[in-house]
């Protein structure tokens, strides 16, 4: 049975693959005429793709480096334990890497195709440029789901071992932090100098073909938001389908076998929700976004629910699912009433813009900082709701697998908000290119309303996958504890019952998790900040030098790649001291304190990540509206004092919000997985 | 021996107060003749005492219903135990927001009338004038720790009841929320409105007599730094020895007599210190600050060294004393780094500010949040020192206590860190003073550097009360178990043995009580924000329909009375949701999830409590630098584009140091001892 259950899933996943190739055609065949808008993919295209190599290369090198370590130390210093575990570990670890970077891969191509058709089906009006856009972006949701789906059943199929699918996770971490805080310096630094040298030092537009940054800020779009945010979501989903295979496989029976089906089955709901996305002719692009995403959620409600009762799961952690999936949607509402450019915060940060960019600043800050309260409440509810619906199964470890179960049905929908997330900056592309091919005033009013509807679900989707990551870390902190116990039973020690925070080595861990993300995010920052004065050199230096440019003289281009170079070395450069710092960080706490202060490192880390992540994306979203709404013609309108005092609210939230927001995700369950992995050394090395 | 150590404590405290006297008699001999000065801090004594006559009266309203609420409830429910512990609660209650009242009456009135003294000394040199401003804040310091000794004497002498200690430690902290929350937003008010229309709009020196909310702004710097600070250290001290006290005679022998004999000491050292501060003619005044407070630190080390000896007390107790009292020092110290003139984030801050706005904003912030490093890592090396020095004295319990003595240690040189505290806005006031009084730029350039020393030695104090109060709320943690394990035995229930974070109600505690922080900081910070705009309106009423006023002319005054009246109001009012917010978080958490959901409560409380306080006021601190930096010449100087950002990082950073920043310290301490009083509640009747 349960190797059919494995064989089902992964026909699935291959079915999500065939979806994604159909859509691909289908993109493809749309057609992209315009001379302009192909020169001008053709380099986006190129740029991506420098980016992706360099990036990889780096991986790869640092990939190479843990390769060698997990299979001297993991799962047991190869010394100690057989030599077998240790080399399926390093295969699962490369696996999670490549799986998750094909994917990446996948999507970008398919993106910077898709940009460009948008952009001309525009002509036609308004659905089939959607439809361009929804697809471009349903080939990346399709082959995140599918490879992470074929990817952890490949190994679990080959090893039965759940420890192994910890490495592969691991791999897609590792391969998460570079793509999302990488891709999230890139797209940032590129954005920034686009517009500082731009739209302020030189007035001319945004997108505008003179500017040596405009490809490199389109670029960014398609690495940080496309490349980075699949990745991260890829990332999430594995990491809770290995919370949940880590703990379902230890209660044994067919508790690993609900992962897999569900999973599968949510990858089906997403392929369904997919196909229903339409839009009329004078329709609503956000509603029809939302409404695929409730249709998903419906069907894999359906679905688990059958397959539950046929294959005699229990019904409770059904149910656990369920509410994990509805705290899901329900975040994501709140999410959005903090940055709706129709409700009361949008409207507040505008007007408080008239008096100054100070008040900008403070009012995003403090609704930001009251956004995380529903979010916070309700991750806590629903790991509550979780906890105690799934207990009276068997008590505490059923418990905890009723949480990353609830983790699980959050993100079973996410092939759906990938397709909603890769949308964005496809369209936020088109526009650029509609711009740049001179498609006229028509075509770009409407690759602006398919740009605003990207923004409106990106804020929604950014607060759900906040919130998966939540659930899924409380998960991996279950699967921590769960791996500890193991260790200690096969070395004979005691295991821990418990993270006592009165124990002054938790509370220690607690200190320094908490404070890990902030200097995480910090250093991201001040990379951006770094990173982006280089490149305004550079445009300066090209404005200066290269006679004719400024004028717009006729044959005179800009060095697109130079500043694309500068964009993509300086996000490598600046991201490593920051992942390294979070990895250290847990070795020397791991080694100082042993488990018992990695279990309070953990809590620190997933409270404090949580805040700053809801409060990072929300501020910056929240600035980003404020400054459309204000453009859109209130408080001023384009020009106006106002105006210029929201412009800097949105150049401080673009790394908030686009860097240091999304990426906390990421280093969260980084420290989550190598604490895991580290467990056994760490049970048994340390100081105190 | 008990007896004659508490009386022993009653007689330092009374010493403090006679030291108060004569500084205070000091100070009133300096000569102020100056009649513009005169009138002007006539003004500002007015304003300041109408600020604090209406702040009483609300706060006399809340603690009116408070005091009922705990007669009825506390320690347990009227009906159940004996009437005269619920006697001595309210009459503990009542006198802890009396004594916290009448020291920031002592200290504010000295500090407005060492104001003036401090201008007029300067032109006899910077000597006179440094010792008037730091004796007047002296006397601030002396009445702070004096009251709070002889409080908690007192109420334990009467008593020999900890737990009412704790209900005089929660009048404390009401009067704190009161004094220091509402003072923080009354004072950026003030200061924010009249900097955006007197120097932004207007082109009007700082400190302009013409402008309408001068005089508030100097209130402001009275009531927030003077009254609101030391209301806040009030608090801090008074639940430190609280949480000291419940652990300490819970344990029984001379643990609790321990407590008042460091208490006294530290005030004795307070006394020395602040007697040696000596500046000569050319004197620098941060050293002459810095080094009284290493002084003090040295004769309360080695006077509780021979205490120790002589009484017998644990010499591992001592020991943590001491560590505590180190690590704040070094808090204080790293935190310098982080906002001092001459150190690189400064520099970097103010050469960021070249680029706009935005990136002063965005540096500010990521150094900022690395800021929090150092200290979180030394708060939490501080507790496991303090738990591991003191376990081997008879487990948890001597443990628990040890953290708790070390927050005593921290907070044994409070005297002194008021002082200097109090020192800051005196001499910033004498500034503004020498400018009404046209006193010279010879003058100016003197109050100029002694308020710049003020602002530096700011910083230091402002880190080690975050860290002391850090500690003191680990200890109230400590405190809560107690109280919890009391109530159980005397109801006959289980206790409890930890708080574990696996536990889902703990973790649904840890993760609401990490948000109630950013809720409330946030509130505080909009609260500004509006009382900020209504002010503005004020002002240019006045500048409108006062004719003459604009031009200078001669006999022509604004009615000061009327922005004091606006700050005044909209603070209260503004404070009040922010920390019933909190109470209320606090009532329903513990209602619905019992004393666990509590325990992780207080816990996420304290942790993101201490990162965005450390966040906040180091942020704060750096703008406020950075911007002083480029004004003295650096980036393109005043009047440059870095200084029209540096100004606007000013503005951010002042409700971020001055209101939300400290007033975090103060709601962690509310809702520990909140939690701690009504832990029989909470035991007995919880939804879950």
């Amino acid at each position: 049975m349960e190797n059919l259950i494995l064989y089902g899933s992964i026909l699935v996943a291959l079915l999500a693959f065939a979806f994604a190739v159909w859509l691909y055609l289908w993109v493809k065949r749309q057609p992209c005429e315009n001379q302009k808008i192909i020169k001008a993919t053709g380099l986006i295209r190129a740029g991506a793709r420098t980016f992706l190599r360099k990036e990889y290369g780096v991986l790869a090198r640092f990939a190479g480096v843990a390769a060698v370590l997990i299979f001297v130390f993991l799962p047991k210093p190869v010394w100690q334990g057989e030599i077998i575990h240790n080399v399926w570990m390093v295969i699962a670890y490369i696996f999670g890497t490549l799986f998750s970077a094909i994917a990446g891969k996948i999507g970008l191509e398919v993106a910077t195709i898709a940009n460009g058709r948008s952009a001309e089906a525009a002509k036609k009006g308004i659905a089939p440029s959607f439809m361009a856009g929804f697809r471009g972006g349903a080939v990346m949701g399709m082959a995140v789901v599918g490879a992470s789906l074929l990817g952890v059943t490949l190994v679990y199929l080959l090893t039965h071992d759940a420890t192994t699918i910890l490495g592969f996770s691991f791999g897609a971490s590792s391969l998460a932090l570079f793509a999302k805080a990488g891709g999230g310096i890139f797209t940032k630094t590129a954005d920034i100098s686009a517009d500082l040298v731009g739209k302020v030092e030189l007035g001319i537009p945004e997108d505008d073909p003179r500017n040596p940054a405009v490809i490199a800020d389109n670029v960014g779009d398609n690495v940080g938001d496309v490349a980075g945010m699949g990745a991260d979501l890829f990332d999430s989903n594995v990491a809770a389908m290995a919370a949940a295979l880590v703990m379902g496989s230890a209660l044994g029976g067919n508790n690993a076998d609900m992962v897999f089906v569900f999973a599968s089955l949510g990858l089906l709901a997403s392929i369904i929700g997919v196909m229903t996305a339409r839009i009329g002719k004078k329709g609503n692009p956000t509603k029809a976004l939302n409404s695929s995403t409730y249709v998903t959620t419906a069907v894999f409600a359906v679905l688990t629910a059958v397959a539950t009762y046929l294959l005699q799961f229990p019904w409770r952690i059904w149910g656990a699912s369920i509410i994990g999936l509805t705290v899901g949607v329900i975040i994501g509402i709140t999410t959005d009433y903090f940055t709706d450019d129709s409700k009361k915060p949008v409207h507040f940060v505008a007007h408080a813009s008239k008096t100054g960019p100070a008040f900008t600043i403070l009012s995003g800050i403090s609704y930001g900082l009251l956004s995380v309260f529903p979010a916070m409440i309700g991750i806590g509810v629903a790991a509550v709701a979780a906890y105690k619906i799934c207990e009276p199964l068997g008590g505490v470890e059923y418990a905890l697998f009723g949480i990353s179960m609830a983790a699980v049905g959050m993100l079973s929908i996410v092939g759906m908000i990938v397709s909603n997330d890769a949308y964005g900056p496809i369209v936020d592309n088109a526009r650029g290119l509609a711009e740049m091919g001179d498609l006229g005033e028509e075509v770009l009013a409407i690759t602006d309303e398919l740009d605003s509807a990207g923004n409106t679900v990106k804020a929604v989707t950014k607060g759900f996958a906040i919130a998966a990551a939540g659930l899924t870390v409380i998960a991996l902190l279950g699967a921590f504890m769960s791996e500890v116990n193991t260790a200690a039973a096969e070395l004979g020690v005691a295991g821990i019952q418990n993270f006592d925070v009165m124990k002054p080595m938790v509370f220690f861990g607690l200190l320094v998790g908490a404070a890990v993300t902030a200097v995480f995010s910090a250093m991201l920052m001040l990379g951006v900040d770094r990173n982006a004065q280089r490149m305004v050199s550079e445009i300066h230096r090209q404005f200066k030098e290269i006679i004719g440019l400024k004028e717009g003289k006729e044959g005179v281009e800009p060095e697109y790649d130079k500043c694309i170079e500068i964009a993509t070395d300086g996000a490598l450069k600046e991201l490593v001291p920051a992942g390294l710092m979070a990895i250290i960080a847990t070795f020397v706490v791991g080694f100082i304190g042993g488990v018992q202060a990695i279990g309070g490192f953990l809590c620190g880390n997933i409270v404090s990540g949580l805040l700053f992540a809801l409060f990072m994306s929300n501020s910056g979203g929240l600035w980003d509206n404020a400054k459309k709404f204000v453009e859109s013609g209130h408080e001023g309108g384009k020009g106006s004092d106002a105006h210029k005092a929201a412009v800097v609210g949105d150049t401080v939230g673009d790394p908030f919000k686009d860097t240091a927001g999304p990426s906390i995700n990421t280093q969260i369950t980084v420290v989550s997985l190598v604490a895991s992995l580290m467990s056994t050394l760490f049970l048994t090395l340390h100081l105190f």
